[in-house]
Formats: C-alpha cells, structure tokens, sequence
C-alpha cells in the first residue's frame, strides 16, 4: 500500500499529484466511473466535489429546466476523515503525498494521501474505488489505514447527499430535480449503513441509494457512533480503532438504483446490500475485472513507441466504453457520456456517427443496444415529423428519453436576449446520420434479426420523411432540401447542404435496395415490417425519384462539391496563421458575428461524407475537396481534428495527421478544450478510436464488401495493433513499419492496395510501401 | 467609489487584501458586525463563509448537543454576483484589487473588487454592510457596480440558507438545531425579496429572516428573475442592467428576528421590511452611526504616537460594544462574543470580572442590563445550589438562558476517552466575581434603583450560598472551602482557593454592610428584598462569622498568599525560556499531564485579586505576590498578559506592561492564539480596555470612593485620552509624558499621589514625576 508502485510512465494510467480549484472539475471528469447504467463522477476521497455528478442513463427530468435534462442524483460518495477531529483533506497544511491513479486495465481509481494533524498524529491512507461492470448497481471502495505514530481512534463520516442541484453554478439555469422522500439509517443484518430515497420531481422516477461499511478486523475496530438525518441528506459518523504501525481494512459497498419505466424492476436496497455483502468487495472487483479485461481484449488499441498517445487512445476507450450498457436498450450515449451535466445529457449525431463505430467494430451487441434506443424512440420521432407537417419518423436533433425533440428553441446570451436556436427544426442530417449507423452495423455485423425487428423499419420510416420533407422546384426540375444546417454550425438556413442532401439519397437508395433484397429472401417478414412502418411497396419505389433527383451542389470544373447552394459565392478569407499545436487562428480584422458570410467552416462537412461512406467517392473527387475544405477549417469543434486526420490518411495526407490525431486523443486528459469539467467529449473518442483504427490502421470496407487494410504509421511508432469483428469474424491487425499482419479466427479474404490476402489464424503478411 | 480612499494607516480601519482558505474563518470573526441583539460573521461579499454565522443573543437550543448551545441560525449574507455568467469570487484568476475594511468609526463594512469575466467584461463592485445599532433588527448592504468596458446585465443571487447546522466541521459534534418551516418570495409593495422562517428544535423558538433589493435607478434597471425555494434555503436571481462607466447602486434591506420568550414581541416581516424600506438605506445608516458616534465619545481611548496600539484597542472597544445589547436584561455576553461558536455561546466569569468594567465606566446603562441577566438567571442559580444540597443561588460556571449550570459534564478525547470536566462543579468564585461586579457597578453608578430592585438580592442570595458551601473545620477552628478550581485551571480539586476565599468573604462583609447601611436609609424596601431573596436578618450576620474564620492560606514570613492550600510545596520548576514576544517556553523535560504537580500556573489567580479589588491590599504586598507569581505564569489563557499589565503598572513595574498590552490587544486582530476563527476573545478586549484605563491610565477607586489617577506611559506614546462615568459626572483624561490633565463636566476632587485634585469642566493639571 504505501510504496506507490506505479508510475507516469505506465499508459494504463492517468495519474494526478495535485488537486487544485481550478482544476478539481476537469479531474473530477477524467476520474469518472461508469458502467453504462450509473455513474460517479470523479470526486477524489481526500477533497469535495467542485461538481458532484452521479447519474443514472436515461434518468431525465424537467421540472422548471428549460427542456428535459439528464438528472443529477443524490451523491453517494463524501468520505471524510478526521484524525484527532482534524478535517483530512488535500490542500490542507498537513495534507502531503496525494496520489490519484486511474488504473484504466483494473477500472479502478487508487488514491493516496498522507495527514498530519495539528495534534501531530500522521495517518497514510489509501482508498481504491469501482463502479462495477458486472453488477451494474454495485459500486465500492476499498480503504486502507496506517497510523505512522499513534494508537487511537480516527473519525470517518459518510453521507449520501441529496441537496445536489442540475447547473448549481449557473445563476438562472440551476434547477432542483429531486425530492428526497425519505434518508437515514441503514441495517443489513449485523452490518451498519446509511439509505436515501428520491424521487424526479416532473417524472417521478425513485431513487434509491444505500452503502454500508465493514472492517474485515470486525466491530472492535469499526463502531458507528451517529447517525444523523439531514433534511435532504444523510450521515453517519464511525470511530475506527487504529493502532500504531498495522494497516487496518475497511470496504463501504454501494448500491444504487433508479427504477425507470416498470417498477417491477426494482430490488430492494436491502437486499442489494446485502447480496452484496455476502458476495463481498473481492469477489465483485473480480467480476468487473473480467467484463472490463474482455472489454479490452475486444477493443484495445496498441501502439508501440508512443507512450503519449498509447495512454491518450486508451482513456478514450475506457470511457467511452464506460457510457455504454448492453442490457438496456432504452438508454443511449449523450454528448458528454456519463460524465458531466454538459449539453443536458442530450443524445446527438455524436452517438451514431462518431461513437457507434467504435462499438460496431468492437462490440457489437452494445451498438446494436444503442441503435434499439432509436428504434424505442420511433414514436417521438413519428411524433416531430407530424408537428412539422411531414411523414414518416425524424429523429430530434437533441434526444432524451422520448424522442420527441428536447432541443431548447430558444436560449438566452449574456445580455439577456432570447436567442433563436434552430437546430432542432434545421440539423435534419440527425436522420440520415442515423441511417448511416443501422447500415454499418448491419453491414458489421450481418445482424438479420435486428434487420427484420428493428433496423430496417427505421429505415422505412426515416426514408419516409426525407422523402416528405424534399421539396420539388418545378423550375429547376429537382428535388431540394431547404432551410437546413449542415454539420458546419457556422452556416445556417442554406438550402441543399451537400452533406444532408448526399446520405439523404444514399438513405434513400439502400433503403430501397434492402427491400429488394428483402423481397426476395423473405417476403413475409418484409409485408410485416412494411406494416409496421405504415410504408407501401409503392411508396418505396416512389423514394428512387427523390433520391436521384435531389440536388447536390457541385462545381464539376474544379470537381468540388459545394458544401451547400451558394457557398463558394461567399467571402473566402485565407487562414494565414496557426497556434503552437497547429491549430488555425480567427484571420485578422474578421467579424465573429458574420462568420455566415465567409467560406470559413467550424467542422468538416463535405469531408464528413468521406469519413462515413468514404467507398462511395473516387480518390481524386476526396483529395480535391479534402484540400479546398481543409484550408478553411477553423476546427472550433472536438469533431473536427480527428475526423481529417482519418480522412487525410486515406489519401496519402500524412503531414498533419499526427498533430490532429495527438489534439483528438488529448482533449480530455489534458483539457484542451477548457471544459472536460463538463463531461466526456464523447464524440470526439469516438473519433479517435476512428483515427487510429480507420486512419493509421487503415481499416475500411470496399463497397463489395471487402475488409481493406490501408496502414500508416508516424515515424516514430513501431507497432499499432487494433482489431475488430467483421460478422463474428474477428481480425487482429498489427501494422509495423515495414510490413503488416492480419489475423482472423476464421479464414477471410482481404485487401490491400489491389491485391487480395487469405488472413487466417497464423496470420498473413502484407507487404508495406514506405 | 473607485478609489479606495482608505489607507492602513488610519487607525479607524481594519484592512484585508486578501483571503486564504488559511484565513478565511478568523477574517469573518473580525469582520462581524452586531447590535448586542443580532450578530453577522464577515462573510465576504466575495467568498461564501467559511464558518457561516448569523447568531441572536440568548437564542439557545439543545437538541442532540451535548448540552445548550448558541444556535447558528440561518444566514442571510449570501450574495453572488455572475458577469456574463462567470461568478465572480475573490481568488479566482479574474479577481483583482480585492480589499476590504472594517470602518469602526462608522461600523461599515466596505469591500472593493473588480473581476474581469473570461468573456472580457470587466466589473468593479462597491458593498457596504452595517448591522443597525439603532433598529436592531436592521442590516442592510449598499453595492455599486460599474461596468468598465461594457453595457449589459449583470446576474445577482441573494439567499437565505436555513441548511446550517452548529459545529459543522466537526464530525461529532455537529448539530441540527433548525427546522426551516417555510420559506419563499417576499413582495413588499412593489419591492421584491425573500424570506424563510425557522424554529429551533428543542427550544421551539421562532426565527424570520427577511430581506429585499432595491434600485433607485428603478425597475428598468432590477429585475426579479426568478426565486427558487429549494428545501431549507431560498434563493431569488435578478438582472441588474448596467451602462458601461455609470455607476449602478443597489441597496439590500434585511430584517430578522428571533422571538425569544413571549410571542407578543413578534413584529410580522412585512411590516418590518415596509417600514424599512420607507426610511431607506441612508436614514437608518445614519441613525446607526449616531448610536456608534454616542459610543465612541462615551468610550473611545485615544493614544497618540502609536497607531497600532491605537487601532487594536479599538478593534477590542468596537467588537466588545457590538456584543451588548441595554435594551434587554435577558441576555448577557458569551465568552466568545456574538461572534462566533466557541464555548458554545455560554456566559462565564469573563463577563463579570473582564468585560464588565468596560461598560460600568463607560455605558453604565448596558452594565446594569447585563447584570439584570443575573438577576433574572436567579431561579436557575438557586436550582444549581439546592442540586448541590446548598442554599441560596449558585451561578453557572457556563451559563445560557435559564442559570442552570451548562458546562458539560464530561468531554471526549481524541481516543474517545470521556473526560471528566470539573469546572461545573469546582468554578465556584463565578459566585463572588458576579458580586465583585455588582458591587462595582453599585458604586460607580451609585443606581441605587439597581440596588434595591436586583442588586441587593443577587448579593444576598449569593452570599446565603456562600456560608452553606463553607465548611466548618472544628479541628483548625476555621471555615474552609474545599474541593475548588480557581482562575487557574492547571489546579482542580484544591482546598482553600485564595482567590476564591478571600472573594467570597469579602463578598459576605460587603453585602452585610450594604444591609446596614440600608437599614439605616430605607428599612421597608430592605424588608422587601430580605423578604424576596428569603433570607433573615439574623442570617446575615451570622455570615461576619464565616467571612471572618474563612481560610485564607499565606507564608506569612514571605508575605506572600499562597494559591491554595499545598501550593508552595509543590515541585518549583523555573521558566528560563521566552518566545520572541516574550512569553513563556514550557519548560523543558516538564510532563504536560502533571502540571497539577508544578508551581507553574495558567493565568494570574492571587494577582487577579489585585486586578479586582486592589484597593483592599498593600503596594508591598501586591509587589510580592506579583513577583511571586509572575515568574510562574505560564499565559496559557488569553486573559493573562493583560492582567499582569494592568496589576504591574499599578506597582510600577513598566517593564513588559508594554509587550502584555499589545500582545492583549492584538489577540484577534492578529490572531495570535490561532482561534479567533470561533469567535472574539471577549474577555480579553475587555481585559485590553482595563490594561489602558486601570494600567497605563492609571485610574482606581480608593477605598474612601475616591478617583485616583496615577498614569505611566510607555515611552514612545505622546498622548493618552480616555474617558469615563463616576455617578453620572462625566470625566476625561489626558496624559501626556509631562503632565497629565483631568476635566469633569461637575467639579469633583481626584487623587494622585497623596494630593487631592479638584476637576472640572476647564481640567486640573496633574504634574507627573516621571
């Protein structure tokens, strides 16, 4: 315990030394627990949380919130120890040797800390925490005293605090969600604790959290001295009985719920409890263990030579891994994961276009979890399309428990104005980018269950309202799509964006070509599921018009597609200079609040058709709107870097490929963006999975169906190995300078360059060009 | 407003530039502002509290306490300021010129900071804040802000926050004395604000916080956002629009009350809030300096030549004063002022015998109210003498509303060892120092209404107690009181307490001589109060017989008094070493848990006689004993150094007087014991007050009732300027390093030296041998 064996140096661990005001809310982020169903944000045992954060997916509520918000609930994690009464915590005089280790192999969070009190009594502590991946309600820490000088008793108090307020900080958006029905102590059998019960205050979802402690050296060493019901928060104080020099135990087990949909689903605390005490901290740290050691087994990336970006590529991985839960597919990933308040807790495009392939190629059964969320939100989505007089189903742009729209109309600037916010009637893409995702995974994972149940009449019924929503311009005998915002933010209300009008079509025609193919195979299940979206046979054919004649802004001569109608009329001013870690800087003497008016662009938009079904588009057509679009990107989204760093890769762009990759992978664990206090940038991990793997691995499928391998590595990597499931097929892909070898559990042609490979369990080698 | 016209160099100011997590809670102590009736801890305008307190004098509570305590009662300071929603507080990176002072001229508060937003807005804000001293339930806060490079809102929260609980930092300790039984939106007319109601638990006492904002510029400039009652706070969000260069100003009315004792006494807030804001900010702030201006030409000291001498005796003159309330004889004044938790706000000996002399000589009205506390505590005191199978009334050594004695029984060590306290039952001179201070009063006031109403029975019936608590010694023919704990505390259990007998037989003869003489003057109303403190004629004189044989142990070769019984034959250990503000070192090898064993003493016990009744003893027996027992202090109390000043320039030993007045004086503002976070060392500003009267003015009483004024200087002072109240005349001293001069607003002769003076209202010159 008290030699700290870890070190920097280890990329399976994010490491803190210091906790400090203005850095406690990022840190509480980045130490973040999940496991899909709850979370714990990272508030470390020695300091109080700057923005305490536990939350329960798809725990969304409104009361006097502008729209429906993802919950803050009651706080199961303050600890605190007082030794001689002094207050232990990092900061203080007496405070020395704070150690926090995210121990990203293990899913748990060490931390250590040395108090002196005034008195001079030296205690060394350590505490270890997880939010199990096995038994989702579960979570525990792991606390180990010594006293260095003194045999006595110290003090230690625990509450579940259910003061806690959504936007505390915020002067007009703080909000109480919560009403805490009832708090106190907590029996489970011989074994002491402290319960409370909440409920949403709109939606009236019961909480329920409880935790207990025990000392392994039994009740002569831990005695519960108090326990004290606070209005909206419990405590219990304990003595625990130390003596000089002997390292003493201690294990607080929590157990938590929030019972959504039918309450048949809820257990009871006590018995959670002490199912869990029975089970025992060890035996459930194993459990989890071993869900989270075959979660890295299915999705690690490994890169040799780069411990910097090794590390980075993995905090991603572990987080985002920990947004996601298999088992319930009402839920689904927000814009900030599980790890903070940011954007509400709203499900955006992030989720399908960023974040789902890295599940798809990793772990399929959790993308298709995730897709069935969408499918389970059908009825909202019916319900947005008929409110804007369409047909069919239109996803919202910001999602919550519903699907019925949950973007703000409206927000409020600084001087109090009420400002239009149109991207919940404009950013339609929503719909096509969720199209694109149930094709990857069907295309993945040859899943024809989900086909037959779920995906294809998302298909349906999102074709469907593409084809209400296009407009016909009788004059210029052509489809159109209006008023829209493409991913480029900094564009709004244009018409026929090339990005929403592409995959619209694309939408539309591998919709159509599934119910061919479905026709054939399987007549029967089509008629159903044709009933089920209220879609006829006629009206899918009717779809090919739409799709073929929909417009698609292009400048044949330069073979530049423009990002939307009227585009390249605007003002094109260069960006001429670029920030210490290569990224753009506002041109001089520019308007920031004209930014509409120029060809500048917040994110890629055109390239963003590349990244998605980049099989579609010949090299040439990609690298000459890669290079036109590329020199007008601010980059003023997370999306951004990671998303031209695979691009680029796919077309021989090497040169800022790194520096991008390096800026997407870093974001959180450095806070490049100043606001991970927020919450994971999601998306953007998703994106680096997508980046290493689709980038430097090279990874992508022809549009026959064939797995290509196109690898590069930066210079100074020796090894990259990912791998990934092509229809249960998994393949392991170790990309070396000099050559390449894939492996595949089942014999599998691929391709490289334009010639074919059989890879199989030995693995095949693929020759390199450097 | 923008140009801090203040400087560290008036006297009048105390001055804060910063604030630390290390400083935070002892700045609110000294930053407190009260009326004697409420208190407010100096929470900054820019950091919440630390140690939050809002206090009422005599609002008691037990509740799951250890015994009754001072009630922390709900605060309603909170005050944040958001700039384009960035709230501003000091140490954040956009704080700057911070600064803070406490104008004890005025009694404001003011505090200064500008904070640039990370929007660029940069604001400068003005708060003043006073506690009326005029409407007692009265506090308010004037802010101006000016925008300096901007035109917009601004964001304002006020709340009220019922969540406090008493000893929150200690893990034991803490206790819930409040249930918030409403709390909500407060219209007054047109002017909005908040309000919360609360009742102590046990006590059942009824506390309404009430407050509002006002903005002369009108409502276009403040508006009501939103009020957001959560469960034990309430909070109300406004928008202040400002222009930016103008300066915007708001005022803050508040008004609070807790209806102690009868429920008739309840003034509703509206009404006290509308009757508020009619006379306005300005009228009410200019009637507390009235009462404060009152104040300081009744008590303020002034010495030339040392401003830092200056300034802190009067930071013990302004947070003294602010503890006492004339208008109500219920309450008296905590060890720890208004202006903190410590000693859980009981009243001890500290008030009789250092605190009251202050008010006697210089606010004799607020000296009889404080005594009447007493009087009205007697049916408490003559519980706690029948529970001791004694008669008559026995005061508290702690006590707080009722006069039964709080101090807890027993204490818990950091093992969590109960530890007997003993002062509860041992502390008895308690007993005689409230005498002393009756008797003081009596005859400096000569209020004779006093006497006959409640002094005289206070006396009586203490001294009933006194010669049943003495114990006949058949076998020594002598009156003992055993089993005692003196001023100093290293020694409990000890016999024959000089202190204590010799106070308490005095006490007897002097109350017999008042029954005399009143027995002359006014036999019916002496009837009455025999009658009232049922105690006979014949009683009375029986006690010539105890104060008479009463013990008083002395080694009459030495001519000195012996502390108590056994004192001189305890172990003899010499201080050798002093720290660099010449206090004693423990000395070396010495075994802390038996000082009981050692000469060694806390604080001045023999000496302290001197300090009170000086009169009674000889010029060489006071500079033996002085010697003595001066060479054995340790200081371990607050409440040392000033007397040993203080008694020293009476016997013209000006050695360290100097050193032990500022290290007396400087006690909080300095913070020198480390505690000035649980509130004012009252005792000792006190203490402080007659180090400079009685010591360096040289004032005392002779036994003929004479003034006597034989002033020393410390070298470096140029002038000494005090005043006081001898039987409504009023007298000023000037003493300068030559000459010392008296004025009297009534002739009357003075002494000084073995000549006799006469003063008056054109002053007497009194040569000085210097």
């Amino acid at each position: 315990m008290y030699s700290k064996d870890v070190t920097a140096q280890n990329p399976w661990f994010i490491q803190e030394s210091d906790l400090s005001a203005a850095t406690t809310a990022a840190h509480e982020t980045q130490f973040a627990l999940a496991n899909g169903y709850r979370s714990l944000r990272g508030e470390s045992p020695f300091c109080p949380a700057q923005y305490p954060g536990a939350f329960y997916a798809g725990l969304y509520d409104k009361s006097e919130a502008a729209v429906t918000e993802l919950v803050v609930c009651p706080n199961p994690l303050p600890f605190r120890v007082y030794v001689d009464y002094d207050e232990v915590l990092v900061g203080k005089k007496g405070a020395s040797q704070y150690t926090r280790v995210l121990d990203m192999a293990q899913g748990v969070v060490s931390s250590w800390l040395t108090y002196q009190a005034e008195t001079g009594s030296r205690l060394t502590m350590k505490s270890d925490r997880y939010v199990s991946r096995a038994n989702r309600h579960r979570w525990a820490e792991r606390w180990e005293f010594r006293a260095d000088n003194f045999s006595r008793r110290i003090i230690i108090k625990i509450a579940i605090d259910g003061t806690v307020l959504n936007n505390a900080q915020h002067p007009l958006d703080a909000v109480k969600h919560l009403e805490v029905t009832d708090r106190g102590r907590l029996d489970v059998g011989a074994v002491s604790g402290i319960f409370l019960h909440a409920r949403t205050r709109d939606s009236g979802v019961p909480i329920h959290e409880g935790e207990v402690l025990l000392c392994p050296d039994g009740e002569d060493s831990l005695k519960l001295l108090l326990c004290r019901p606070l209005a909206e928060r419990v405590e219990a104080v304990y003595e625990l009985h130390l003596e000089q020099g002997k390292p003493l135990v201690l294990y607080r087990l929590g157990f938590g719920q929030a019972v959504l949909g039918k309450a048949n689903t809820e257990i009871g605390l006590k018995e959670g409890l002490s199912d869990f005490i029975s089970s025992g901290y060890e035996a459930e740290l194993s459990a989890h263990r071993t869900v989270l050691a075959q979660f890295w087994e299915d999705a690690d990336i490994q890169i040799s030579g780069d411990d910097r970006a090794q590390r980075a590529l993995r905090f991603n991985l572990f987080h985002l891994s920990a947004c996601a839960n298999p088992l319930d597919n009402r839920v689904s990933i927000g814009a900030k994961g599980l790890h903070g308040e940011g954007y509400k807790g709203h499900v955006f495009w992030d989720t399908e276009t960023f974040m789902l392939p890295f599940f798809i190629f990793t772990q399929p059964k959790t993308a298709r979890s995730l897709l069935s969320y969408r499918y389970n939100t059908l009825q909202g989505a019916r319900e947005n399309a008929r409110q804007g007089g369409h047909k069919g189903a239109r996803f919202p742009w910001e999602s919550a428990d519903t699907g019925v729209e949950v973007t703000p109309p409206w927000g409020v600037d600084y001087a109090g104005h009420l400002v239009r916010i149109w991207t919940g009637e404009q950013e339609v893409h929503i719909n096509a980018d969720i199209t694109y995702a149930v094709l990857k995974y069907l295309q993945m994972s040859g899943d024809r269950l989900f086909l037959l149940e779920q995906g294809l009449q998302i298909l349906l019924e999102t074709a469907q309202f593409w084809a209400s929503f296009a407009q016909w311009n009788p004059e210029r005998q052509r489809y159109e799509i209006r008023n829209v915002i493409g991913p480029d933010e900094f564009h709004e209300h244009v018409h026929n964006n090339t990005y929403t009008n592409y995959l619209a079509a694309w939408a539309l025609q591998k919709t159509r070509d599934l119910v061919h193919q479905l026709e054939t195979e399987d007549p029967d299940s089509l008629k159903n599921i044709l009933d089920r979206a209220r879609v006829t046979r006629t009206e899918v054919e009717s779809w090919m018009e739409v799709a073929e004649k929909l417009y698609i802004p292009m400048d044949k001569e330069r073979g530049l597609f423009e990002q939307f109608e009227g585009y390249f009329k605007l003002q094109d001013i260069p960006i001429t200079e670029w920030d210490k870690n290569g990224m753009p800087l506002w041109p001089k003497n520019l308007d920031l609040r004209r930014l509409n008016e120029t060809q500048l662009i917040k994110q890629p938009d055109v390239v963003m058709l590349f990244a998605m079904i980049g099989e579609e588009f010949s090299q040439e057509v990609k690298i000459k709107n890669y290079e036109y679009y590329e020199k007008r990107t601010m980059h003023k989204s997370s999306l951004s870097p990671s998303i031209y760093a695979m691009v680029g890769l796919g077309l021989g762009k090497h040169d800022h490929a790194y520096e991008y990759f390096i800026k997407a992978a870093e974001t959180d664990i450095v806070d490049n963006q100043g606001n991970t206090s927020h919450g994971l940038h999601a998306a953007n991990a998703g994106g680096t999975w997508q980046s290493a793997v689709f980038g430097f691995g090279g990874l992508s499928i022809d549009r026959d169906g064939t797995v290509r391998i196109e690898p590069w590595l930066p210079p100074h990597w020796n090894k990259l190995r990912y791998s990934f499931y092509w229809r249960s097929v998994r393949l392991i892909v170790e990309v070396q300078q000099e050559l390449c070898k894939v492996f595949s559990d089942t014999p599998l042609n691929i391709r490289s360059g334009d010639r074919e490979y059989r890879a199989s369990q030995e693995g095949v080698e693929i020759p390199r060009k450097i």
